[in-house]
Protein backbone atom coordinates (compact mmCIF):
# COMPACT_ATOMS: atom_id res chain seq x y z
CA UNK A 1 0.00 0.00 0.00
CA UNK A 2 1.09 3.51 -0.65
CA UNK A 3 1.63 6.09 2.30
CA UNK A 4 -1.69 8.07 3.11
CA UNK A 5 -1.39 11.95 4.39
CA UNK A 6 -3.13 10.51 7.25
CA UNK A 7 0.45 8.53 8.37
CA UNK A 8 2.07 11.92 8.44
CA UNK A 9 0.93 13.02 11.74
CA UNK A 10 1.28 9.17 12.92
CA UNK A 11 5.15 8.92 11.89
CA UNK A 12 5.90 12.03 14.25
CA UNK A 13 3.47 10.17 17.17
CA UNK A 14 5.42 6.84 16.84
CA UNK A 15 9.21 8.96 16.80
CA UNK A 16 7.61 10.43 19.70
CA UNK A 17 6.54 7.16 21.67
CA UNK A 18 10.04 5.38 20.75
CA UNK A 19 12.25 8.36 21.83
CA UNK A 20 10.25 8.05 24.82
CA UNK A 21 10.57 4.21 25.68
CA UNK A 22 14.36 4.47 24.78
CA UNK A 23 14.77 6.98 27.59
CA UNK A 24 16.05 9.75 25.93
CA UNK A 25 15.49 13.32 27.51
CA UNK A 26 13.20 15.90 25.82
CA UNK A 27 16.03 17.75 23.98
CA UNK A 28 16.84 14.76 22.05
CA UNK A 29 13.10 14.00 21.45
CA UNK A 30 12.92 17.65 20.02
CA UNK A 31 15.89 16.80 17.95
CA UNK A 32 14.43 13.56 16.71
CA UNK A 33 11.13 15.02 15.62
CA UNK A 34 13.05 18.07 13.62
CA UNK A 35 15.08 15.33 11.90
CA UNK A 36 11.42 13.40 11.12
CA UNK A 37 9.88 16.60 10.00
CA UNK A 38 13.36 17.35 7.72
CA UNK A 39 12.14 14.22 6.42
CA UNK A 40 9.02 14.76 5.53
CA UNK A 41 9.15 16.95 2.26
CA UNK A 42 11.74 14.44 0.09
CA UNK A 43 9.14 11.24 1.31
CA UNK A 44 6.96 9.92 -1.09
CA UNK A 45 3.74 9.04 -0.80
CA UNK A 46 3.87 5.99 -3.41
CA UNK A 47 6.02 4.83 -0.99
CA UNK A 48 4.58 2.46 1.49
CA UNK A 49 4.89 2.76 5.64
CA UNK A 50 7.42 1.07 6.76
CA UNK A 51 9.80 2.65 4.10
CA UNK A 52 9.23 6.12 6.73
CA UNK A 53 9.61 3.97 9.80
CA UNK A 54 12.67 3.04 8.57
CA UNK A 55 13.73 6.62 7.67
CA UNK A 56 12.35 7.39 11.43
CA UNK A 57 14.41 4.46 12.91
CA UNK A 58 17.75 5.62 11.18
CA UNK A 59 17.04 8.99 12.56
CA UNK A 60 16.57 7.49 16.30
CA UNK A 61 19.68 5.65 16.07
CA UNK A 62 21.79 8.33 15.34
CA UNK A 63 20.26 10.51 17.79
CA UNK A 64 21.04 7.70 20.40
CA UNK A 65 24.19 6.75 18.43
CA UNK A 66 23.44 2.79 18.94
CA UNK A 67 22.90 0.32 16.22
CA UNK A 68 20.01 -1.26 17.61
CA UNK A 69 18.50 0.75 20.56
CA UNK A 70 15.72 -1.75 20.75
CA UNK A 71 17.85 -4.36 21.98
CA UNK A 72 17.42 -4.64 25.27
CA UNK A 73 13.68 -4.02 25.10
CA UNK A 74 13.12 -6.70 22.16
CA UNK A 75 15.63 -9.40 24.84
CA UNK A 76 12.58 -8.69 27.81
CA UNK A 77 10.22 -8.98 25.71
CA UNK A 78 11.26 -11.81 24.52
CA UNK A 79 11.71 -13.55 28.00
CA UNK A 80 8.55 -12.15 29.01
CA UNK A 81 6.12 -13.81 26.52
CA UNK A 82 8.67 -16.78 26.75
CA UNK A 83 7.35 -16.95 30.75
CA UNK A 84 3.86 -17.00 29.32
CA UNK A 85 4.61 -19.67 27.38
CA UNK A 86 3.69 -22.45 29.44
CA UNK A 87 -0.23 -20.66 30.37
CA UNK A 88 -0.56 -20.17 26.52
CA UNK A 89 0.18 -24.06 25.82
CA UNK A 90 -2.36 -25.22 28.66
CA UNK A 91 -4.71 -22.80 27.09
CA UNK A 92 -4.55 -24.39 23.54
CA UNK A 93 -4.69 -27.74 25.70
CA UNK A 94 -7.86 -27.27 26.68
CA UNK A 95 -9.59 -25.48 23.76
CA UNK A 96 -12.07 -27.76 21.41
CA UNK A 97 -9.75 -26.53 17.96
CA UNK A 98 -5.85 -26.52 18.99
CA UNK A 99 -5.14 -25.16 15.66
CA UNK A 100 -7.80 -21.73 15.95
CA UNK A 101 -6.46 -21.78 19.60
CA UNK A 102 -2.91 -21.51 18.32
CA UNK A 103 -4.16 -19.19 15.43
CA UNK A 104 -5.64 -16.41 17.92
CA UNK A 105 -3.13 -16.31 19.98
CA UNK A 106 -0.80 -15.67 17.60
CA UNK A 107 -3.03 -12.58 16.08
CA UNK A 108 -3.39 -11.33 19.46
CA UNK A 109 0.11 -11.30 20.34
CA UNK A 110 0.52 -8.77 17.66
CA UNK A 111 -1.64 -6.01 19.47
CA UNK A 112 0.56 -5.96 22.54
CA UNK A 113 3.25 -4.21 21.00
CA UNK A 114 6.14 -5.21 23.39
CA UNK A 115 8.50 -2.88 21.61
CA UNK A 116 5.85 0.41 21.90
CA UNK A 117 4.20 -0.16 25.14
CA UNK A 118 6.47 -2.45 27.49
CA UNK A 119 4.34 -3.11 30.74
CA UNK A 120 6.47 -5.95 31.86
CA UNK A 121 3.82 -7.18 33.99
CA UNK A 122 3.25 -10.83 32.53
CA UNK A 123 -0.04 -11.03 34.78
CA UNK A 124 -1.08 -7.73 33.14
CA UNK A 125 -0.46 -8.97 30.06
CA UNK A 126 -2.34 -12.38 29.79
CA UNK A 127 -5.31 -10.41 31.64
CA UNK A 128 -4.62 -7.77 28.42
CA UNK A 129 -4.94 -10.51 26.10
CA UNK A 130 -8.46 -12.05 27.15
CA UNK A 131 -9.85 -8.62 27.36
CA UNK A 132 -9.11 -8.02 24.11
CA UNK A 133 -12.11 -8.34 21.42
CA UNK A 134 -11.73 -11.17 19.77
CA UNK A 135 -13.84 -11.88 17.22
CA UNK A 136 -13.39 -15.25 15.58
CA UNK A 137 -16.92 -15.78 13.41
CA UNK A 138 -15.78 -16.72 10.38
CA UNK A 139 -16.28 -13.50 7.92
CA UNK A 140 -14.22 -11.14 5.58
CA UNK A 141 -11.99 -10.34 8.72
CA UNK A 142 -11.55 -14.14 10.20
CA UNK A 143 -11.14 -16.83 7.12
CA UNK A 144 -10.54 -19.72 9.05
CA UNK A 145 -12.57 -21.97 7.05
CA UNK A 146 -10.08 -20.48 4.00
CA UNK A 147 -6.78 -20.51 6.50
CA UNK A 148 -7.65 -24.37 7.32
CA UNK A 149 -8.13 -25.38 3.69
CA UNK A 150 -5.06 -23.85 2.08
CA UNK A 151 -2.99 -25.28 5.05
CA UNK A 152 -3.93 -28.77 4.60
CA UNK A 153 -3.40 -28.23 0.70
CA UNK A 154 -0.10 -26.51 1.42
CA UNK A 155 3.54 -28.31 1.56
CA UNK A 156 5.52 -25.24 1.81
CA UNK A 157 4.66 -22.79 4.31
CA UNK A 158 6.56 -19.27 4.65
CA UNK A 159 5.47 -17.47 7.78
CA UNK A 160 7.18 -14.14 7.77
CA UNK A 161 7.87 -13.04 11.19
CA UNK A 162 6.93 -9.20 12.86
CA UNK A 163 7.90 -8.32 16.64
CA UNK A 164 9.98 -9.78 18.94
CA UNK A 165 8.16 -11.45 21.88
CA UNK A 166 5.29 -12.10 19.11
CA UNK A 167 7.45 -14.54 17.81
CA UNK A 168 7.07 -16.80 20.95
CA UNK A 169 3.28 -16.38 19.95
CA UNK A 170 4.10 -17.61 16.36
CA UNK A 171 5.83 -20.49 17.71
CA UNK A 172 2.99 -21.82 19.51
CA UNK A 173 0.87 -21.15 16.33
CA UNK A 174 3.87 -23.51 14.13
CA UNK A 175 3.92 -26.33 16.93
CA UNK A 176 0.03 -26.83 16.38
CA UNK A 177 0.41 -26.65 12.50
CA UNK A 178 3.24 -29.24 13.14
CA UNK A 179 1.46 -31.04 15.34
CA UNK A 180 -1.81 -31.55 12.68
CA UNK A 181 0.23 -31.52 9.79
CA UNK A 182 4.17 -33.25 10.38
CA UNK A 183 4.77 -33.21 6.99
CA UNK A 184 4.55 -29.39 6.54
CA UNK A 185 8.08 -27.95 5.89
CA UNK A 186 7.63 -24.48 7.41
CA UNK A 187 10.08 -21.77 7.03
CA UNK A 188 10.24 -18.60 9.09
CA UNK A 189 11.62 -15.12 7.86
CA UNK A 190 12.54 -12.67 10.13
CA UNK A 191 14.39 -9.13 9.55
CA UNK A 192 18.02 -9.34 8.53
CA UNK A 193 18.54 -6.34 10.71
CA UNK A 194 17.49 -4.76 13.69
CA UNK A 195 14.89 -2.23 12.63
CA UNK A 196 12.78 -0.83 15.74
CA UNK A 197 11.66 -4.16 17.78
CA UNK A 198 11.06 -6.29 14.88
CA UNK A 199 12.69 -9.90 15.75
CA UNK A 200 16.12 -11.00 13.83
CA UNK A 201 17.61 -14.37 13.73
CA UNK A 202 19.04 -13.50 17.23
CA UNK A 203 15.38 -12.72 18.59
CA UNK A 204 13.95 -16.13 16.65
CA UNK A 205 17.05 -18.15 18.56
CA UNK A 206 16.74 -17.00 21.76
CA UNK A 207 12.87 -18.19 21.88
CA UNK A 208 13.96 -21.34 19.95
CA UNK A 209 12.30 -20.77 17.18
CA UNK A 210 14.40 -22.35 15.03
CA UNK A 211 13.52 -26.22 16.62
CA UNK A 212 10.26 -25.63 15.49
CA UNK A 213 10.70 -24.67 11.96
CA UNK A 214 13.04 -23.62 9.79
CA UNK A 215 13.97 -19.94 10.19
CA UNK A 216 16.27 -17.27 7.52
CA UNK A 217 16.65 -13.98 7.63
CA UNK A 218 14.42 -12.37 4.71
CA UNK A 219 16.85 -9.91 3.83
CA UNK A 220 14.53 -6.85 4.86
CA UNK A 221 16.13 -4.01 6.75
CA UNK A 222 13.08 -2.20 7.08
CA UNK A 223 9.55 -2.63 9.56
CA UNK A 224 8.18 -4.47 6.63
CA UNK A 225 8.81 -6.42 3.85
CA UNK A 226 9.52 -5.79 0.04
CA UNK A 227 10.59 -8.03 -1.86
CA UNK A 228 12.88 -6.13 -4.20
CA UNK A 229 14.90 -5.14 -1.29
CA UNK A 230 14.88 -9.03 -0.31
CA UNK A 231 17.22 -11.64 -0.24
CA UNK A 232 17.34 -14.40 -3.46
CA UNK A 233 16.41 -17.11 -1.05
CA UNK A 234 13.32 -15.25 0.56
CA UNK A 235 12.08 -14.07 -2.49
CA UNK A 236 12.65 -17.78 -4.05
CA UNK A 237 10.52 -19.41 -0.70
CA UNK A 238 7.97 -16.32 -1.40
CA UNK A 239 7.27 -17.25 -5.15
CA UNK A 240 7.06 -21.40 -4.55
CA UNK A 241 5.66 -21.48 -1.37
CA UNK A 242 1.87 -22.78 -1.05
CA UNK A 243 1.20 -20.85 1.71
CA UNK A 244 2.12 -17.27 3.04
CA UNK A 245 1.36 -16.46 6.25
CA UNK A 246 2.33 -12.79 6.96
CA UNK A 247 2.46 -11.35 11.04
CA UNK A 248 1.77 -7.98 11.48
CA UNK A 249 0.95 -4.37 10.02
CA UNK A 250 4.19 -3.85 8.69
CA UNK A 251 4.24 -6.98 6.67
CA UNK A 252 0.24 -5.84 5.18
CA UNK A 253 1.71 -2.52 4.43
CA UNK A 254 4.06 -3.36 2.28
CA UNK A 255 2.82 -7.25 0.90
CA UNK A 256 -0.86 -6.81 0.47
CA UNK A 257 -0.53 -5.89 -3.15
CA UNK A 258 1.27 -9.15 -4.40
CA UNK A 259 -0.38 -11.51 -6.00
CA UNK A 260 0.57 -15.03 -4.00
CA UNK A 261 -1.56 -16.74 -1.66
CA UNK A 262 -0.85 -14.56 1.53
CA UNK A 263 -2.83 -14.67 4.66
CA UNK A 264 -2.45 -11.66 6.91
CA UNK A 265 -2.93 -12.26 10.67
CA UNK A 266 -2.61 -8.51 12.03
CA UNK A 267 -4.20 -6.13 14.90
CA UNK A 268 -5.39 -3.46 13.18
CA UNK A 269 -3.31 0.04 15.01
CA UNK A 270 -4.38 2.47 12.63
CA UNK A 271 -7.40 4.04 11.23
CA UNK A 272 -6.29 3.90 7.83
CA UNK A 273 -5.97 -0.03 7.99
CA UNK A 274 -8.69 -0.47 9.52
CA UNK A 275 -10.71 1.60 6.55
CA UNK A 276 -8.54 -0.27 4.00
CA UNK A 277 -9.74 -3.43 5.61
CA UNK A 278 -13.37 -2.38 6.55
CA UNK A 279 -12.03 -3.15 10.03
CA UNK A 280 -11.78 -0.93 13.70
CA UNK A 281 -8.50 -0.23 15.19
CA UNK A 282 -8.14 -3.14 17.58
CA UNK A 283 -9.60 -5.82 15.43
CA UNK A 284 -7.71 -8.54 15.05
CA UNK A 285 -7.54 -9.86 11.24
CA UNK A 286 -7.14 -13.04 9.45
CA UNK A 287 -7.33 -12.71 5.84
CA UNK A 288 -7.01 -13.58 2.54
CA UNK A 289 -4.88 -11.34 -0.04
CA UNK A 290 -7.48 -12.69 -3.06
CA UNK A 291 -10.26 -11.55 -0.75
CA UNK A 292 -8.79 -7.39 -0.58
CA UNK A 293 -9.59 -6.46 -3.83
CA UNK B 1 1.62 26.88 28.25
CA UNK B 2 4.09 26.23 25.69
CA UNK B 3 4.41 23.50 23.46
CA UNK B 4 4.59 19.84 24.17
CA UNK B 5 6.60 17.64 21.86
CA UNK B 6 2.68 15.23 21.87
CA UNK B 7 1.25 18.65 19.89
CA UNK B 8 3.84 18.54 16.98
CA UNK B 9 1.51 15.14 15.62
CA UNK B 10 -1.80 17.56 15.92
CA UNK B 11 0.02 20.08 13.95
CA UNK B 12 0.10 17.89 10.88
CA UNK B 13 -3.54 16.62 11.87
CA UNK B 14 -5.09 20.08 11.86
CA UNK B 15 -3.58 21.05 8.89
CA UNK B 16 -4.63 18.34 7.12
CA UNK B 17 -8.16 18.57 8.08
CA UNK B 18 -8.19 22.11 7.48
CA UNK B 19 -6.61 21.29 3.98
CA UNK B 20 -9.43 18.89 3.65
CA UNK B 21 -12.15 21.15 4.57
CA UNK B 22 -11.01 23.42 2.38
CA UNK B 23 -11.40 21.26 -0.50
CA UNK B 24 -7.57 21.51 -1.73
CA UNK B 25 -6.83 17.88 -3.84
CA UNK B 26 -3.93 15.69 -2.71
CA UNK B 27 -1.04 17.29 -3.88
CA UNK B 28 -1.90 20.48 -2.47
CA UNK B 29 -2.12 18.85 0.52
CA UNK B 30 0.58 17.59 0.39
CA UNK B 31 2.43 20.57 0.18
CA UNK B 32 0.48 21.65 3.22
CA UNK B 33 1.91 19.18 4.76
CA UNK B 34 5.72 19.77 3.24
CA UNK B 35 5.39 23.41 4.77
CA UNK B 36 4.20 22.51 8.18
CA UNK B 37 7.52 20.10 8.31
CA UNK B 38 9.67 22.68 6.78
CA UNK B 39 8.15 25.26 9.99
CA UNK B 40 8.88 22.76 12.42
CA UNK B 41 12.79 22.97 13.35
CA UNK B 42 12.89 26.77 13.68
CA UNK B 43 9.54 26.08 16.36
CA UNK B 44 10.04 26.62 19.68
CA UNK B 45 8.81 24.60 22.16
CA UNK B 46 8.44 27.87 24.30
CA UNK B 47 5.99 29.17 21.78
CA UNK B 48 2.51 28.74 22.79
CA UNK B 49 0.19 26.06 20.12
CA UNK B 50 -1.73 28.79 18.82
CA UNK B 51 1.46 30.60 17.66
CA UNK B 52 2.28 27.46 15.34
CA UNK B 53 -1.68 27.31 14.65
CA UNK B 54 -1.24 30.67 12.77
CA UNK B 55 1.65 29.43 11.40
CA UNK B 56 -0.28 26.81 10.01
CA UNK B 57 -2.71 29.04 8.37
CA UNK B 58 -0.81 31.00 7.03
CA UNK B 59 0.97 28.17 4.71
CA UNK B 60 -2.99 27.06 4.26
CA UNK B 61 -3.78 30.66 3.02
CA UNK B 62 -0.17 30.69 0.78
CA UNK B 63 -1.42 27.30 -1.03
CA UNK B 64 -4.78 27.93 -1.55
CA UNK B 65 -3.99 32.21 -2.17
CA UNK B 66 -7.13 33.46 -0.46
CA UNK B 67 -6.66 35.82 2.14
CA UNK B 68 -9.48 34.62 4.52
CA UNK B 69 -9.72 30.48 3.28
CA UNK B 70 -12.94 29.83 6.03
CA UNK B 71 -15.10 33.02 5.11
CA UNK B 72 -17.72 31.01 3.51
CA UNK B 73 -17.31 28.66 6.34
CA UNK B 74 -17.93 31.22 8.94
CA UNK B 75 -20.55 32.89 7.29
CA UNK B 76 -22.48 29.10 7.25
CA UNK B 77 -21.75 28.32 10.74
CA UNK B 78 -23.34 31.92 12.32
CA UNK B 79 -25.64 31.31 9.55
CA UNK B 80 -26.69 27.64 11.26
CA UNK B 81 -26.18 28.30 14.92
CA UNK B 82 -28.55 31.69 14.87
CA UNK B 83 -31.11 29.47 13.22
CA UNK B 84 -30.83 27.07 16.37
CA UNK B 85 -31.51 30.22 18.09
CA UNK B 86 -35.14 30.04 18.90
CA UNK B 87 -34.93 26.36 20.24
CA UNK B 88 -31.74 27.19 22.60
CA UNK B 89 -33.93 29.54 23.94
CA UNK B 90 -36.38 27.90 24.57
CA UNK B 91 -34.40 25.48 26.15
CA UNK B 92 -32.85 28.39 28.80
CA UNK B 93 -36.60 29.47 29.19
CA UNK B 94 -37.34 26.19 30.69
CA UNK B 95 -34.76 26.02 32.64
CA UNK B 96 -34.80 25.79 36.47
CA UNK B 97 -31.51 28.17 36.44
CA UNK B 98 -31.22 30.09 33.72
CA UNK B 99 -27.65 31.47 34.06
CA UNK B 100 -26.38 27.67 34.39
CA UNK B 101 -28.58 26.46 31.18
CA UNK B 102 -26.98 29.79 29.49
CA UNK B 103 -23.22 28.62 30.98
CA UNK B 104 -23.61 25.60 29.89
CA UNK B 105 -25.30 25.78 26.12
CA UNK B 106 -21.66 28.40 25.44
CA UNK B 107 -19.24 25.97 26.64
CA UNK B 108 -21.05 22.78 25.13
CA UNK B 109 -20.85 25.39 21.89
CA UNK B 110 -17.29 25.08 21.98
CA UNK B 111 -17.37 20.97 21.07
CA UNK B 112 -18.86 21.84 18.19
CA UNK B 113 -15.70 23.07 16.48
CA UNK B 114 -18.09 24.62 12.82
CA UNK B 115 -14.58 25.09 11.30
CA UNK B 116 -13.35 21.72 11.43
CA UNK B 117 -16.07 19.14 11.68
CA UNK B 118 -19.18 21.55 10.14
CA UNK B 119 -21.82 19.31 8.83
CA UNK B 120 -24.08 21.97 8.55
CA UNK B 121 -27.23 19.99 9.77
CA UNK B 122 -28.99 21.77 12.61
CA UNK B 123 -30.95 19.34 14.16
CA UNK B 124 -28.30 16.64 14.23
CA UNK B 125 -25.81 19.56 16.08
CA UNK B 126 -28.98 20.35 18.41
CA UNK B 127 -29.12 15.75 19.18
CA UNK B 128 -25.52 16.22 19.56
CA UNK B 129 -25.25 18.79 22.00
CA UNK B 130 -27.89 17.23 24.10
CA UNK B 131 -25.95 13.75 23.47
CA UNK B 132 -22.82 15.03 24.69
CA UNK B 133 -21.35 14.12 28.45
CA UNK B 134 -22.00 17.64 30.24
CA UNK B 135 -21.48 17.33 34.38
CA UNK B 136 -22.33 20.54 35.55
CA UNK B 137 -21.47 19.37 38.87
CA UNK B 138 -19.98 21.59 41.27
CA UNK B 139 -15.93 20.70 41.17
CA UNK B 140 -12.26 21.61 39.87
CA UNK B 141 -13.38 21.81 36.65
CA UNK B 142 -17.07 23.29 37.07
CA UNK B 143 -16.61 25.61 39.50
CA UNK B 144 -20.36 27.38 38.93
CA UNK B 145 -20.70 28.95 42.05
CA UNK B 146 -17.41 30.95 42.04
CA UNK B 147 -18.62 31.30 38.45
CA UNK B 148 -21.47 33.43 39.76
CA UNK B 149 -19.77 35.22 42.99
CA UNK B 150 -17.46 36.34 40.65
CA UNK B 151 -20.29 37.52 38.18
CA UNK B 152 -22.29 39.34 40.85
CA UNK B 153 -19.25 41.42 42.41
CA UNK B 154 -17.83 42.29 38.88
CA UNK B 155 -18.78 45.47 37.00
CA UNK B 156 -16.84 45.36 33.91
CA UNK B 157 -16.73 42.16 32.62
CA UNK B 158 -14.26 41.17 29.37
CA UNK B 159 -15.57 37.81 27.37
CA UNK B 160 -12.79 36.93 24.94
CA UNK B 161 -14.43 34.58 21.81
CA UNK B 162 -13.06 31.82 20.09
CA UNK B 163 -14.98 30.38 16.86
CA UNK B 164 -17.26 31.82 14.81
CA UNK B 165 -21.13 30.06 15.01
CA UNK B 166 -20.01 29.50 18.92
CA UNK B 167 -20.23 33.32 19.13
CA UNK B 168 -24.33 32.44 19.00
CA UNK B 169 -23.85 30.65 21.88
CA UNK B 170 -22.06 33.52 23.42
CA UNK B 171 -24.57 35.25 22.75
CA UNK B 172 -26.99 33.78 24.76
CA UNK B 173 -25.17 33.62 27.61
CA UNK B 174 -24.48 37.24 27.69
CA UNK B 175 -27.89 38.14 27.40
CA UNK B 176 -28.16 35.90 30.43
CA UNK B 177 -26.10 37.87 32.27
CA UNK B 178 -27.56 41.08 31.30
CA UNK B 179 -30.87 40.31 31.99
CA UNK B 180 -29.71 38.93 35.42
CA UNK B 181 -27.87 42.11 35.73
CA UNK B 182 -28.50 45.12 33.96
CA UNK B 183 -25.65 47.29 35.66
CA UNK B 184 -22.44 44.94 34.37
CA UNK B 185 -20.65 46.03 31.48
CA UNK B 186 -19.81 43.88 28.81
CA UNK B 187 -17.12 43.90 26.58
CA UNK B 188 -16.57 40.77 23.85
CA UNK B 189 -13.25 40.41 22.42
CA UNK B 190 -12.89 38.99 18.98
CA UNK B 191 -9.25 38.58 17.11
CA UNK B 192 -8.12 41.32 14.79
CA UNK B 193 -8.15 38.80 11.44
CA UNK B 194 -9.18 36.09 9.68
CA UNK B 195 -7.35 33.29 11.75
CA UNK B 196 -9.05 29.40 10.87
CA UNK B 197 -12.19 30.03 11.47
CA UNK B 198 -11.90 32.32 14.74
CA UNK B 199 -14.60 34.87 15.00
CA UNK B 200 -13.93 38.40 14.00
CA UNK B 201 -15.80 42.02 14.03
CA UNK B 202 -17.55 40.76 11.20
CA UNK B 203 -18.71 37.74 12.14
CA UNK B 204 -19.85 39.37 15.61
CA UNK B 205 -22.06 42.08 14.19
CA UNK B 206 -23.52 39.11 11.59
CA UNK B 207 -25.31 37.84 14.48
CA UNK B 208 -25.69 40.55 16.22
CA UNK B 209 -23.46 40.66 19.06
CA UNK B 210 -23.17 44.21 19.40
CA UNK B 211 -26.65 44.45 19.99
CA UNK B 212 -25.61 42.47 23.58
CA UNK B 213 -21.99 43.70 23.75
CA UNK B 214 -19.37 46.19 23.05
CA UNK B 215 -17.69 44.34 20.35
CA UNK B 216 -13.98 45.08 20.14
CA UNK B 217 -10.74 43.63 18.38
CA UNK B 218 -8.25 42.15 20.82
CA UNK B 219 -5.69 43.04 17.87
CA UNK B 220 -4.89 39.45 18.03
CA UNK B 221 -4.06 37.69 14.73
CA UNK B 222 -3.52 34.24 16.15
CA UNK B 223 -6.09 31.80 16.82
CA UNK B 224 -5.19 33.20 21.07
CA UNK B 225 -4.52 35.88 23.09
CA UNK B 226 -1.12 36.39 24.08
CA UNK B 227 -1.37 39.60 25.90
CA UNK B 228 2.19 41.56 24.19
CA UNK B 229 0.46 41.08 20.63
CA UNK B 230 -2.87 42.55 21.43
CA UNK B 231 -3.41 46.14 20.98
CA UNK B 232 -3.83 49.11 23.56
CA UNK B 233 -7.70 48.73 24.58
CA UNK B 234 -7.87 45.26 24.80
CA UNK B 235 -4.81 45.09 27.14
CA UNK B 236 -5.99 47.69 29.32
CA UNK B 237 -9.61 46.63 29.48
CA UNK B 238 -8.04 42.87 30.32
CA UNK B 239 -5.94 44.65 33.24
CA UNK B 240 -9.38 46.96 34.51
CA UNK B 241 -11.89 43.91 34.05
CA UNK B 242 -12.86 42.50 37.32
CA UNK B 243 -14.07 39.42 35.65
CA UNK B 244 -12.10 37.67 32.91
CA UNK B 245 -14.34 35.06 30.66
CA UNK B 246 -12.09 33.39 28.19
CA UNK B 247 -13.50 30.84 26.26
CA UNK B 248 -11.90 27.80 23.93
CA UNK B 249 -8.91 25.73 23.84
CA UNK B 250 -6.78 28.52 21.97
CA UNK B 251 -7.50 31.05 24.76
CA UNK B 252 -6.86 29.02 27.26
CA UNK B 253 -3.39 27.59 25.80
CA UNK B 254 -2.69 31.52 25.78
CA UNK B 255 -3.73 32.91 28.70
CA UNK B 256 -3.20 29.87 31.33
CA UNK B 257 -0.65 31.99 32.91
CA UNK B 258 -1.76 35.11 33.04
CA UNK B 259 -2.54 36.16 36.96
CA UNK B 260 -5.34 37.90 36.24
CA UNK B 261 -8.95 36.61 37.82
CA UNK B 262 -9.86 34.75 34.51
CA UNK B 263 -12.92 31.78 34.11
CA UNK B 264 -12.04 29.27 30.94
CA UNK B 265 -14.78 27.83 29.56
CA UNK B 266 -13.70 25.49 26.87
CA UNK B 267 -14.49 21.97 25.86
CA UNK B 268 -11.44 19.60 26.16
CA UNK B 269 -9.82 18.80 22.50
CA UNK B 270 -6.19 16.89 23.12
CA UNK B 271 -4.63 15.10 25.54
CA UNK B 272 -2.38 17.77 26.55
CA UNK B 273 -4.92 20.36 27.63
CA UNK B 274 -6.56 17.34 29.57
CA UNK B 275 -3.86 16.07 31.25
CA UNK B 276 -3.01 19.74 31.84
CA UNK B 277 -6.64 20.10 33.89
CA UNK B 278 -7.02 16.78 35.07
CA UNK B 279 -9.75 16.20 32.89
CA UNK B 280 -10.57 14.18 29.45
CA UNK B 281 -11.02 14.59 25.97
CA UNK B 282 -14.68 15.92 25.66
CA UNK B 283 -14.88 17.51 29.01
CA UNK B 284 -16.31 20.59 29.47
CA UNK B 285 -14.83 22.97 31.89
CA UNK B 286 -15.86 26.02 33.74
CA UNK B 287 -12.61 26.63 35.47
CA UNK B 288 -10.81 29.60 37.39
CA UNK B 289 -7.22 30.42 36.78
CA UNK B 290 -6.50 30.47 40.11
CA UNK B 291 -7.56 26.85 40.14
CA UNK B 292 -4.91 25.99 37.77
CA UNK B 293 -1.83 26.16 39.91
Amino acid sequence: MKTYLDCIPCFFKQGLASARILGTDEKVQKRIMDNIAEAIPSFHLTSSPPEMGKIVHNIIKDALQKDDPYRELKQRSNSLVLSLYGKMKKEIDSSDDRLLSGLTLSIVGNIIDYGANHTLQPEKEIAEISRRRVNKENGPNFQYTSFKKSLERARLILFIGDNAGEIVFDKLLIEEIRELYPDKHVVYAVREKAVINDATIEDARSVGLDRTAEVISSGSVIPGTLLHQCNEKFVSLFKNADMVISKGQGNFETLSDEPSPIFFLLTVKCGVVANMLGAETGDIILKENSNLR
